[in-house]
């Protein structure tokens, strides 16, 4: 899967652009301040109809303009599929291939993609909110299923919460929403559980690599209590929830669930939140995205398309070049960056276009 | 004012070093995860009293060992001073000139240093509680009084909230704690007022020059009311202390004053925290650190401490050579990156020693 052709118009800095992006590697490199993330935003905005930058879609339509707009052609499996997003006066308005579409969710799993981001050892160090959501992105756009378990999941959490709020609950309606929650969250978990499972294998290769084999990787999913087999995932769930309904009817929420997952992260055995280095971090959360990339192929049978913010800094140079060896010409890339020297030499090796962006205007260029 | 000599035993990776630095510009420079930015956590802990990676000292101590121990040899105004920082058994030991000291905060004052870290863009984008605490600390480096101020008006808030929330309290209590919270507080808003403007001033010919002319920076001290004059702070904050009174009793805390002020940021005018690049949010925060030192310089009559950590990473070439410009010889500096290239270029035409890191080990570098 790869996008051929991206338009925006009134996108902050880009006002006016038309690409045509290669089908695996796309550098586009300027000085700080010519609108180089903020072509990552658009792309990604497409791929999740969410922006990475802000909640506000009001905030990035340019100066003195009332709109924005997005187009993308893309090439899935063969067929071309065009997607249009639009944001005016408070409305979205998305149409695939000029069909609109009802729901903001319904655009996941159009485009696949990966985003790396100078923030991203939040990955390793951030709330476990952080970390749910990472796992939960991947897989909603691996599966549509997954998504949908989840959302009715979240709905029977509300729910659940709101009875609990009430001291006078009718008990049936309380079994009720506690069946639907064991139900819906006994999938999730396994989802969870088998995702993170491959993605602590592959990110594990890739640490390997990229530290010249001195560091290995290891996750662990903190879920509710302990699940060596799969088989048993409800009971133990049930028994948990049993366990500690007293003490949630004098909270008023519900204690125990996926709601509450978390994942810790290990550099060759020791908790690496706590003491991993800069570089460290930034290794890890680079695997992890590649690993990533990875488990969606495996899932749906081709690689996301990759979003990549600066990936190099606080990097030493041998795990520079152990990353630009990952990258794969099958892929497509999209990689932003204020110096393209490295990229270069990479890429007479592989099939590759430079860009150059000043101020929102982006130029093919001839190196 | 200089550090001539640093030793550090079992501090994380530096189980045993004991460097000489110059009194300019000193570069580390190694692969990830070998000790570089833990050097600057040994420095800036005896400046600060404080570690910026950890709060629980615990963690610092090599892995094996029970303590661990710091010394720095200081140079101020031509005089020595020579300051032990031990940890173990959760008990913390500090010497300066071999008389113990009583409290941290005592240390604070005598190593003056400004420290740069990949994080620093937090400084506009963050909460205003690490605003707050980044004026604190230059403020408290740079004068004693001000440290004092803080540390009664905290003492004030704490007992005067305590008093809020019990109902029926004695009202002449209440008037004495409101009383210290104006003289207090008001102390603090009018020194973070001068300092936030001289900041601004400074910062704002950085940045200028960072972006090439591009790029004026204004601050926008956010304090309690309108304070154009300085004249009628006090009465200022208390009509308005007056006025929420009512709100305080409901809520059982203190709702106005310096313990809510805040930063904003605008770059060219336009809201630094919404619209900034990463490159331009990484900019300001540089153009601070800088501003800071000739901050304290004016406040002391002698520059800190720079440490810096991969100031680099996220610019462009330009503003790369633009920032190693402000770098002055008076300074001492300590500049840790994975890449030198650029530093030695410029080390050249100033004092400069470079030191090479490999896993904890420091050995000063040929070239």
């Amino acid at each position: 899967m790869h996008i051929s052709e991206l338009k925006a118009k009134n996108f902050r800095l880009l006002k006016d652009i038309d690409i045509e992006l290669n089908s695996g590697m796309n550098i586009f490199f300027g000085p700080n301040a010519q609108g180089k993330t903020t072509l990552l935003e658009a792309i990604r905005l497409i791929s999740t109809g969410r922006s990475f930058i802000t909640n506000t879609l009001k905030e990035i339509i340019t100066f003195e303009n009332d709109h924005f707009f997005l187009k993308a052609n893309i090439l899935q499996n063969y067929l071309p599929v065009e997607i249009k997003f639009g944001f005016g006066e408070s409305k979205k308005i998305i149409q695939v291939n000029s069909k609109p579409l009802k729901n903001l969710s319904d655009l996941i799993g159009i485009v696949d993609s990966v985003l790396f981001v100078p923030d991203d050892f939040n990955l390793v160090t951030g709330s476990p909110e952080i970390k749910r959501r990472y796992i939960d992105i991947q897989l909603s756009q691996a599966k549509n299923e997954y998504l949908e378990n989840l959302k009715a999941y979240n709905k029977v959490l509300k729910n659940r919460n709101a009875l609990l709020k009430n001291r006078n609950y009718n008990k049936n309606e309380m079994q009720t929403w506690t069946e639907e929650l064991l139900k819906y969250g006994t999938l999730i978990i396994m989802e969870r559980k088998k995702s993170v499972s491959n993605l602590n294998k592959f990110a594990n290769e890739y640490l390997s690599i990229i530290s010249g084999n001195k560091e290995n990787l290891k996750i662990d999913y903190k879920t509710i209590g302990d699940i060596e087999t799969d088989a048993n995932i409800k009971n133990q769930f049930r028994i948990l929830m049993e366990k500690t309904h007293q003490s949630e009817q004098k909270l008023g929420f519900t204690l125990i669930g996926p709601h509450k997952d978390n994942l810790e992260f290990y550099i060759n055995n020791i908790n690496a939140k706590k003491f991993a280095s800069r570089g460290q971090l930034k290794s890890i959360s680079i695997a992890l995205k590649f690993a990533e990339a990875d488990n969606l192929k495996l899932l749906k049978g081709y690689y996301p398309l990759f979003l990549f913010d600066d990936i190099f800094s606080e990097l030493d140079e041998t795990r520079k070049d152990n990353i630009l060896s990952f990258i794969k010409e099958e892929q497509q890339t999209i990689i932003v960056s204020t110096n393209h020297n490295r990229f270069v030499s990479q890429s007479n090796k592989k099939d590759c276009c430079i860009f150059e962006m000043s101020n929102g205007k982006i130029s093919l260029n001839s190196r």
